[in-house]
């Protein structure tokens, strides 16, 4: 077994370096961006750890070598992160790490500058204690997955070759829930598009104006209310197509999980659960796609015609449904619902990314509920879904003809993406831990990963 | 007749002075609102101009005395100004006063700084030249116009005998069109308030809980959307309540005015004009009430379910129409729609103002009309109506048991409340060469105004 000996404390500062470097992949300057890229790449000095450019952010990339005859595995993170948001709503710098009892608050503390850490450790102790690690290891960490990674599917066809492996194992995409270990076998797709609606060549003072022209906020709230039926549903015709029919014993399956509705929407401070009709909250949250307004931006507190209004709308999709097709029967009933006097446009954002699944019986799978049992005796590990999109799993199945194993010890309640992210402290120790298991599994016995 | 012997150059230089202060009553700091108080003050110590205070921004008060037996006139402005909104959609700084062509540019030329100036002047030349007003004159200027006057109304209670006059005049309330002269016979009412919905304790990342929760943004945009129907009327029940049908007399004469709905489309770079059905665009514009959503808050651009999203809503209101009655059904329809997994609440914004009139018979009226033929010779000057509101005039009616008349060379078109705010420098002149004559008028001959 790797010696893990540093304190909590030594882990807890050198992540706070990486999360002080605010590398904000939709608005940061690319020196910020290349420092994230520098400070991976540094880390993973041992492994020939270095930086190789994209026509956006740099990818960092790197090898340890393990015996010859055993498999080859490919490491994926991300150093990018997520906007802050209003930065009122943090209780802390978002940039500065910050201990608070047994949680680090920080944006990227959990997606992913963290669980990148915990891999990035595992390979530093291997090199240094063993000298190799269990099986062959590559290293790809992007700089661009928060915006969809435009250019990471070109990087990856570029270095097919380079990095070919028999597996990847993603340390990004989160473990369902804290209470007990799960193992993910499926995450859903991604499409996104604003909806602007031009009124006037200029903002209009509302009593000279008022009541005489088409209102573009008007028009855009009636397109946004449209979207959905009161019921919940999504009210796009052909939103649900070619989706399967949920089968009776998945439905078993799911039920069979330990669920609390309450606890739910008590933990998210709500009243209620609310969706898409005849679906449970973890159907909702596993096999159903979706589809949110995720903000609309418009006038202000001010006695005007706004002359534009934008809504953003992304939809999380789920095995069947087609990225293209979705954005098209979006764009179809947008537009068919555009009201006279205003002009409509839908700008579709690039890189949408379809959903992803792996088997439940892949071996990859099966080490992985393994190295938890191992890391958390006596608990169940449960296989669950992301209900997040980790774009580069179905890119890595088309280009490297890989599975991706997700393997990540941030969980989703940390509040990924939103104000005040955090990770438990404890998981850096209990992931460093299971990832040195995983990889021993899948270098040998029973749980030995095929090699091409 | 005075001379008003100063350059245009001079002119423009005097008023940039006043443009310079940023008295944004909205947001700017006290000492800001103050300095521009100030600033009128001292371009009124002729006539005693001084700084009375408030519970909010400070009122500016002066007397230029005339004849003893003459009518006393109150004049009434306001030196603050709006939000210059979003910077990037100014050509030109907000706060310098800018001349391109005919025309200066700057938040507050024309609403309501450039006006202010005018009659400043105008009573500096009769002061410096004639050594009194033809009439009595008293000033009043506020700071809080573009608030809804929060703390003028007490002022005015607490100081109405200071104040009393037998006619006021604002230098507020624009000018319909450049195209002719008119004078303004009513104007509309206000109230707004904000629609806010909340779901969660924050911000949820969309792909592992969307689906599942009730989003705030759908259930505003629900709301938000309920607020017209599709023909484009105001769907709260009530709303209309109270106002007299449209006469058959006041169509005729509206439809006697010259108006093109193609120039007025093309002038704000439309393709069709929209409102209520039944109605044409002048009498939407002068006889009927509008309810515009001016604004909506929420989320951004990311993948999140935001947790609160706000509208703001303001309407105009028409004789008949009580401003209480109003937000009343308004707050019923909204909590009517309000969906269910999430909080919705209404502010009402305090300050609703009812619409106001005064007779086109009125002496003042009729000598408004005498003092623009003679400074515009050969056109008919129109009595129009404002579309916006002066919530003073409600008030000095209630507490001075005064009419208000409107003599603002401000014109509708100068962007008031937009970006690139602007004012036909022209009007300066004229309108000194107006407000010269209106004073003469009403102190005698067949216009004299009636003392009380």
């Amino acid at each position: 077994m790797l010696s893990f000996s540093e304190d909590d404390t030594n882990y807890v500062s050198q992540l706070a370096e990486f999360v002080a470097i605010p590398s904000v992949s939709r608005d940061a300057p690319p020196e910020t961006m290349r420092r994230a890229a520098e400070w991976v790449a540094n880390h993973l000095r041992f492994a020939n750890g270095r930086i190789l450019e994209t026509e956006g952010n740099p990818v960092v990339v790197g090898e340890l070598a393990g015996p010859a005859d055993a498999p080859t595995i490919l490491v994926y993170g991300h150093y990018d992160v997520q906007p802050t948001g209003e930065l009122s709503e943090w209780g802390t710098p978002p940039f500065e790490l910050t201990v608070d009892g047994k949680v680090m608050l920080g944006r990227g503390a959990s997606d992913d500058k963290g669980p990148v850490y915990i891999v990035l450790k595992v390979a530093q102790a291997f090199a240094a204690q063993e000298g190799e690690a269990p099986l062959n290891v590559k290293f790809v960490f992007e700089g661009e997955e928060e915006i969809g990674s435009p250019h990471f599917p070109n990087f990856l066809r570029e270095h097919a070759e380079q990095l070919a492996a028999d597996l990847v194992i993603s340390a990004d995409g989160a473990m369902w829930r804290p209470s007990e270990p799960s193992v993910s076998v499926g995450s859903k797709g991604l499409v996104s598009l604003d909806i602007e609606v031009r009124g006037a060549g200029g903002d209009l003072h509302s009593g000279r104006y008022g009541g005489t022209v088409a209102n573009p906020v008007h028009a855009l709230v009636q397109i946004l209310a449209s979207l959905h039926s009161v019921d919940g549903a999504v009210a796009v015709k052909d939103f649900y197509e070619g989706i399967p029919e949920l089968s009776a014993s998945r439905r078993a399956e799911i039920s069979a999980v330990a669920f609390d509705d309450d606890a739910y929407m008590h933990q998210l401070e709500l009243t209620e659960v609310h969706g898409e009709p005849g679906y449970t909250t973890l159907e909702r949250l596993w096999e159903r796609p979706t589809l949110e307004i995720n903000g609309v931006r418009a006038g202000g507190k001010y006695t005007v015609i706004p002359h534009v209004a934008t809504g953003h709308v992304s939809c999380r999709l789920v095995p069947g449904q087609d990225p293209d097709r979705v954005l098209q029967v979006i764009t179809e009933h947008v537009q068919a619902q555009a009201a006279a006097g205003v002009k409509v446009s839908v700008h579709v954002d690039p890189g949408g990314v379809a959903a992803y699944t792996i088997s439940s019986d892949h071996p990859a799978v099966r080490a992985a509920t393994a190295a938890l049992e191992h890391v958390y005796p006596g608990e169940a590990v449960l296989l669950a879904k992301i209900g997040g999109t980790l774009p580069a799993t179905v890119l890595f199945e088309e280009v490297l003809s890989a599975k991706t194993l997700f393997f990540s010890f941030s969980t989703s309640d940390e509040k990924l993406h939103a104000p005040n992210e955090f990770m438990r402290i404890r998981r850096l120790r209990e992931g460093m831990r299971a990832w040195e298991q995983l990889w021993r599994l899948l270098a040998g016995g029973s749980h030995r990963l095929a090699t091409k």
